[in-house]
């Protein structure tokens, strides 16, 4: 007899840092199936990284727990609380508390039903999903955990100081936070964001070889509808938490997340951009944490009035119809470009804490073409044509 | 100012041979974002198919035309009217007339809305939807006729006793026909089809090698809800087309869509099969044109009374959120997995032809479960535990 589908379903392992997205450059598509996102500070080495195949990232399969835990980490890592590891840890366990705490308080009927998970050698994952709530449709915010080992030659050639003898497989740390909020309000705009920190260990076959450590991250905004001062708010918030770290950094990463955040057989951007930054260790590590968890705490000012504002404007059908539309093209972008969906669907992630991303519902007709210089051919001539909001 | 972003649109390529799907064994997802579905006859050269990169397959901008023609051949193709070019060419758009027809008489009320194109060196298509009718929510049937170019690796590797000399490009020829079908009740299933003739000229640098040639194709039923009696007959219309030409062809075929229409991340079938074929050569040539157009005739009678009798059935809304959750499951298939939707949008298809495979609406749900034992489950049971209907 065929086993149950249900227990079938909840067998699948787990893999939560990266459901959401994470950085990848339009030209890192040739990767194919296999977007090694952990990977992505050992860079310069594309024939290394070609080199490299999904079954060479280890993780363990997850086991559902009654109880959230106080900490992911393994015991000899959480005894050392002044780690980067273990104060990142804390800060998204935090973040995730204050933005569902919004949230639920914004939506006033919807509240988060939250899965945890651990894994056996350490790590794992709280999902919290809030589905069809007063003011949203479907919102996830994730945080999770993950101890998981990478091949030596994605090690070997990030080092070139690395002796060409073969070190043992690099055990690495990553840990984020990630979250995609749909309200039903179809002038009420879509949000993403997603912070992530990344740690190599050093080869037990090198064990004098350095750690590598990385930053990762962005917030951008998806509406269907444009209301320029709402954009410009989201925008200004964003600016002001890069600014207060490197005036390059709002300019950098705006372009970046528009850069990101590209769905090429449409040539439109999935929205109206914000920040996104990956890679992120030329500045001091100290600095770092302090901007992604500056970034982190911004959610909150630079969403909520939004919502609030919109959240009750009246609709009507063929509003409804186009934001539905657009919801298209996020699935789109989320399907088939998104290199953390795409890397979590090929090496078996936790499916329904991946594609808790996906809209409630969403709309694909033949041929659609918004009448020119309609609201809906604006939003559409501003994703095809990324505008400077600040 | 920036260009309006109709015409944007308007001005992407087109590839329409392969929009809705194409046969690709699991085994040959390492091809990532360029699987080379026209090569897929020159087989068994794994390294070689690996050199080859989309941008080497070389198809022109097609160019809107207002009527449709009598033929996309070439004119010293369309001279010659008895090559099994010419002749699969008739019978595909014979098949979209006969399909579009009975699809416009079971729905009473919709009609299909054509658009037609041609490229300037030859080659073109026709893409007709029905959209919002009484009965279907869309239906695609589109043909279409591509002259391209692969490159000569891709030949060379194909024939053994080809010289090592570099022979130029190898221009080919490609026609078929790709229909996806989604009603609105949810106890009518949605049916996919495709079928296709694919040839190579001979290379100009070496004009003594042979012409390679092969059929691809197959029919696939994806109901919501299981009736046995549905199931079975969309089955034995399968079987007895297989079983005209070969009695190991339903089997063979039978299992083979099995395992190309299969979601690995759920580990789940989209639906409950049909037929599919690829790389089909070794046969002859008269007998597998006859086999294609026995399949191809088969849609109508396998497929309309089903949809007759299901078109009415009360239903619901709860019947409906599951085949709206079942769409989800389409949406993950055509984006994630499928060789000619990824192939089509990597390589700058006619995206409005390509994504009209998609259902008008569709949705996901954050870990939904059927109830052990319900109509819902029995469905999924079904999708992931493949059963023999005949």
């Amino acid at each position: 007899m065929p086993p149950p589908p249900t227990a079938a379903l909840s067998s699948s392992s787990s893999l939560c840092l990266f459901p959401l997205s994470s950085y990848s450059s339009p030209k890192k598509t040739q990767l194919g199936f296999c977007p090694s996102f952990p990977f992505t500070r050992l860079t310069n080495f594309t024939p290394a990284r070609r080199l490299m195949t999904c079954s060479a990232v280890s993780i363990e399969k997850e086991t559902l727990i009654s109880h959230r835990p106080h900490t992911f980490l393994r015991e000899t890592d959480g005894l050392d609380d002044g780690s980067v590891r273990s104060r990142f840890q804390r800060m998204i366990m935090e973040v995730q508390d204050i933005v569902c705490g919004a949230l639920e308080a914004v939506d006033g009927a919807g509240k988060f039903k939250e899965d945890a998970w651990t894994r056996p050698g350490g790590g794992g994952g709280i999902s919290r999903v809030l589905q069809d709530g007063d003011v949203f449709e479907k919102a996830g915010v994730n945080i999770s955990v993950v101890y998981g080992v990478m091949p030596p030659e994605a090690y070997r050639a990030a080092k070139a100081n690395v002796t060409d003898q073969m070190p043992g497989p690099v055990p690495f740390f990553a840990a984020g936070i990630s979250s995609v909020l749909h309200p039903k309000n179809p002038f009420a705009p879509t949000l993403h964001f997603n912070y992530r920190y990344f740690e190599t260990d050093a080869p037990k076959d090198a064990p004098g070889a350095p750690r590598q450590w990385w930053f990762g991250g962005g917030t951008d905004l998806t509406p269907s509808y444009i209301f320029e001062e709402d954009v410009k708010h989201f925008h200004s918030i964003q600016k002001k938490a890069c600014d207060k770290f490197d005036p390059s950094f709002y300019p950098r990463f705006k372009k970046l997340c528009d850069d990101y955040f590209y769905i090429k057989h449409r040539d439109e951007r999935r929205g109206l951009g914000g920040i996104f930054f990956d890679d992120l260790n030329d500045y001091d590590q100290e600095m770092l944490l302090s901007f992604a968890t500056e970034c982190a705490n911004s959610v909150v000012p630079a969403y909520v009035p939004i919502v609030e504002k919109r959240k009750n404007t009246p609709f009507t059908e063929s509003h409804k119809a186009w934001q539905q539309l657009r919801r298209g093209r996020y699935i789109e972008f989320n399907l088939v470009y998104d290199r953390g969906t795409t890397f979590g669907l090929k090496t078996g992630g936790r499916i329904e804490s991946i594609l808790v991303s996906l809209p409630l519902t969403a709309r694909w007709e033949y041929d659609h073409k918004p009448e020119e210089g309609s609201e809906e051919w604006k939003l559409l001539d501003a994703c095809m044509n990324p505008k400077e909001w600040m």
